[in-house]
């Protein structure tokens, strides 16, 4: 098995309320931070040889709003 | 500015009901899939100075139920 993790974004141009919502409240607090964008991560292990790709575009993100990316954590 | 990616997760050991949905479901559909976790994250631009800890532990997690790394991505 290995221990991946999917990096889930809302696709760049598309609205993004929670960005938006988290943005506005850190500014109202006083930070000056800029293009806040909120999304969602998931872990799992894998077997080696499992079509991820199949995987996360069928079962997990919706590839008309969201964009991914996958990072390998250590294996086990 | 920095660019910054703040990857939440449920503390290990605490239920994970969207994880388990989630496991569920891939292993209804034939994946072979283990431990998966579903958290959230947040990128945005910092300044440089700012106080990200500060930030992250009294703004965007709960501390009681919720662990976070940060990733630096590249600076803008």
């Amino acid at each position: 098995m290995r221990l991946v993790r999917i990096i889930i974004m809302p696709k760049e141009g598309l609205l993004d309320p929670q960005g938006r919502a988290v943005e506005e409240m850190l500014r109202d607090n006083g930070f000056n931070v800029k293009n806040v964008r909120v999304g969602k991560v998931v872990e799992m292990e894998v077997p080696e040889e499992v079509d991820l790709k199949l995987i996360v575009e069928k079962y997990i993100i919706n590839p008309l709003i969201e964009d991914y990316e996958i990072e390998e954590l250590q294996g086990k």
